[in-house]
């Protein structure tokens, strides 16, 4: 993996700007050396919170025999300045998106700016993140084929300038396929391919009937997700479908294993014990981590 | 302010649940005394940055003569498990919302069942924010007459069950009038009324150059910001439609106070020093804290 593309940046405007300000990561060209900072980088993890992206890259850290004395922590790149979390432990950097396409488009755009600044090549993409699940056992990981939007597209909308711009949401097939053999039968949870739908809300678009707004029943609810399920989603969160057609848009490889904390089609709400949820939200760094150990040559090694 | 409505959540599951998880917030009905806790709430404040949430509590206490002791700090109510971060001084709640309209929509739907669940009555709420500017000098605080789409609409669209659904932005006309009223002509900042226009971006939906992607020239983009500047827009961010549709929707009236941090017709990067933002950033709420002075009877107070 030391060689490989570096990172295209389809926007003429940058090659010009003599400063770049990533505002929302509290970094810059001027105000940081970013060659030296982040040139190494291979793989970029991202989720939602910034407390488990923290978590994510002390495992990613035992997973590549990072030694992290007792006592030590791991300094967040960001210094509470950044509207994100960002830590790095060798050639990984894990970088929280907050909740939403929005979120995540900021992140994704100053992300993308900041491996190009740095001179990155060869780097790969992971969302680790937390879904609904749709006929699965709450607790199982779902590898994304394909990113769809609330109207079961594989769209990614914008408005721009005014005008509705549609971006296709592909996600690279080797990567995710890469992904699911690393699953491992002898893992005490299961480990699924399917769709994945992206909504803007957690509650009603989500088909949810516990959010302060509902203006439809039970039976419309379930025939809607009784659709979804019939095209082959199995999750819904909120991101895949920017992450797939930003990381696109830019040519970058990327895949996403999200761990269901609920099953849609038996409920709404997420009452689950929290530490079953904190051990759950562990299981798509396990596969992202031996995808990393694999890629860098290196044996597989026991995990917690 | 001691009366007034109670919350009306248009939601009829709502009161048939035996609990309800208020997940994001990691509060619920059945582990914690939420009238108790929350019982006297007739503010609520809300912000993008966690941090910037933490210091308008604090500020908050201030105006508000609630002492707390040298050494002593506010209490996180969702002590670092909750997705946004919670504070409470007196009667005002300041929670973060992070950045983009679901991740707001999320807290919305929560917080509102929070105040109904708390049994709270005459509650208004407040977005107190950053922006860019249109045409105006950086620091100026807009308070929002009307929001608008990046279709500069005033209409909040979600995709329910695969339809869209376009809800009317309104906020409430007095409240706006009695922040603007709060203004003083001796404060170091102007504050102006105008028009918001809330995108689903920072970088290709607000019509910058300089994001990752970007497919037009200069001449597009300030042709849109001078079309949105032609309707009155006066500044940009990403979450206003949101708070006006879901708080209209409750019946719950609302404000929000934005500073802007960059003037768009001018550029795009925010290049100001961390020191001037800083203290720009405490503008909406100083407005906020004499309106809430105002309204619980108590006199005008000078603060920093």
């Amino acid at each position: 993996m030391a060689s490989g593309s570096p990172i295209h940046i389809p926007n003429p405007h940058v090659q010009g700007m003599t400063e770049d300000v990533l505002y929302h990561l509290a970094l810059g060209t001027n105000s940081h050396d970013l060659p030296s900072m982040f040139g190494d980088l291979k793989f970029v993890c991202v989720g939602g919170s910034p407390r488990r992206m923290e978590k994510v890259a002390l495992y990613m850290a035992d997973a590549l025999d990072i030694d992290i004395p007792t006592g030590m922590a791991l300094n967040n790149i960001g210094h509470g300045k950044a509207r994100y979390a960002i830590y790095k432990v060798g050639p990984v950097l894990a970088i929280s998106h907050g909740m939403g396409r929005p979120s995540m488009s900021i992140m994704m755009h100053e992300l993308f700016k900041l491996l190009h600044h740095a001179g990155c090549t060869g780097v790969t993409l992971f969302r680790v993140g937390t879904c609904g699940g749709l006929g699965l056992e709450p607790g199982s990981v779902v590898v994304t084929e394909e990113a769809l939007s609330p109207l079961l597209q594989p769209s990614y909308d914008q408005i721009i300038l005014g005008n509705v711009v549609s971006r296709p949401c592909v996600l690279d097939k080797d990567t995710a396929n890469d992904l699911m053999g690393c699953a491992s039968t002898e893992d005490e949870f299961a480990t699924v391919k399917g769709k994945t739908m992206s909504a803007d809300d957690f509650y009603e678009e989500q088909g949810r009937l516990d959010g302060a707004l509902c203006n439809y029943t039970e039976d419309d609810k379930m025939a809607y997700l009784k659709r979804a399920h019939d095209l082959g989603v199995r999750n819904i969160e909120m991101e895949a479908v920017c992450f797939a057609a930003l990381s696109h848009a830019v040519q970058l490889k990327g895949a996403v294993a999200c761990v269901t904390l609920v099953d849609r089609l038996k409920g709404d709400q997420i009452t689950s014990s929290a530490k079953d949820m904190e051990e759950w939200q562990m299981r798509p760094q396990k596969l992202v981590a031996r995808y990393i150990r694999k890629n860098l040559g290196l044996p597989p090694k026991d995990m917690p």
